[in-house]
């Protein structure tokens, strides 16, 4: 990484839940933030869960416990948007909507996990820009009035998403470590270290021609 | 995977939490399962967290609510026990020892993920077999009177570990595969495709030699 990152600490990231969001999406990257958050110094790097309810049932029957609601997702400086079932609902939730755009409106980063980024679209955060998603939702994706990227990890300005590939390597652990790499690249290989783990799809690997250099900011 | 599947169905299968569980090694294995769960017959595959306690905390701060208490796990065909914080104290509490026994009692087979591998240990379902671990919690095991295995997933009877090596894939997804080609290997490859996942460390795939073969029942 020649960039250096683009934030001063501390890093206060939200990991958004909505009904029947998918699990793996959301507590891989949760795992890993988390991870970072304790590696770090205390209060340097906070994330929390927020969803528009107190608990939310996830696709595959898990509980998942809310640590704060919608209104917080505004404070972030990054926001992690899962994908899951009941990723189209949630693209027609209007106060998911209008958190999604409070949080773009004081510059923070979005980044989308598989159909998390039919969220995005619903919001309206992506127009004129091309977002990765799972090979079987690009449809919906283009409903919503956005194009699908290639695979991987697809960075367009503030927006970064990660789809459409099939690999060894967990989609939203890596959008974590991608996440990490845009702020506090430091932390990224001590949290490898501890939890065993070299992402699959690196953060600052170009995806395809022309879409990293100028829109890495 | 010239081995037949072990058992009928339906194919019941907890996942262990306690305190301080990690939730990339808990939900990783859930998320993966519940998803063999939903593209089975109805019915067919059942997955639920069983813990202590109604809700435990994990590792990174997660709310984790369990689904069932500890003695469900006696009527698991299989369990997975997660890695985390917290397992060495997990693996000194009696309770869960003792429902891990019960559950090798009526011949269930147990996958540990890193950490995870302290229960198995403090349980005494581990003597005479190596399990996997990972790379700094060597000597810990060791000291529950178990020797460290080499990384990977490793077999030793119906015991399955996973631990010690650093990949691009994750320890938690990779074995909730195994245990799928153990118990339904019909399912591995639409769950594959429906994540977008191609494990990394492949069940059935010798781990170091003489480990294989004969122990795989």
């Amino acid at each position: 990484m020649t960039d250096r990152p683009v934030t001063e600490l501390p890093l206060h990231i939200a990991v958004l839940a909505y009904p029947d969001v998918d699990e793996l999406d959301l507590f891989g990257a949760y795992a890993v933030l988390s991870k970072a958050g304790l590696l770090a110094r205390p209060g340097q790097v906070v994330t929390w869960i927020a969803a528009p309810r107190e608990t939310v049932t996830g696709s595959g029957g898990a509980v998942v416990t809310a640590h704060r609601d919608l209104a917080s997702v505004a404070e972030a400086r990054a926001v992690v948007i899962p994908g899951g079932r009941g990723a189209a609902a949630a693209a027609s939730d209007q106060r998911i909507g209008q958190a999604l755009r409070d949080a773009d409106a004081s510059g923070a980063r979005l980044y989308s996990v598989c159909s998390g980024a039919l969220l995005v679209a619903g919001a309206g955060l992506a127009a004129g820009r091309r977002l990765a998603i799972h090979a079987g939702k690009t449809e919906q994706l283009r409903e919503l009035g956005v194009e699908p990227a290639p695979g991987g990890i697809v960075r367009e300005g503030r927006l970064c998403s990660v789809g459409g590939d099939r690999r060894p390597s967990v989609k939203s652990v890596d959008i974590a470590f991608a996440l990490l790499d845009d702020f506090l690249p430091a932390l990224g290989e001590p949290v490898m270290a501890r939890t065993e783990i070299e992402p699959g799809r690196r953060a600052g690997l170009p995806v395809s021609a022309g879409e990293q250099g100028g829109a890495r900011r």
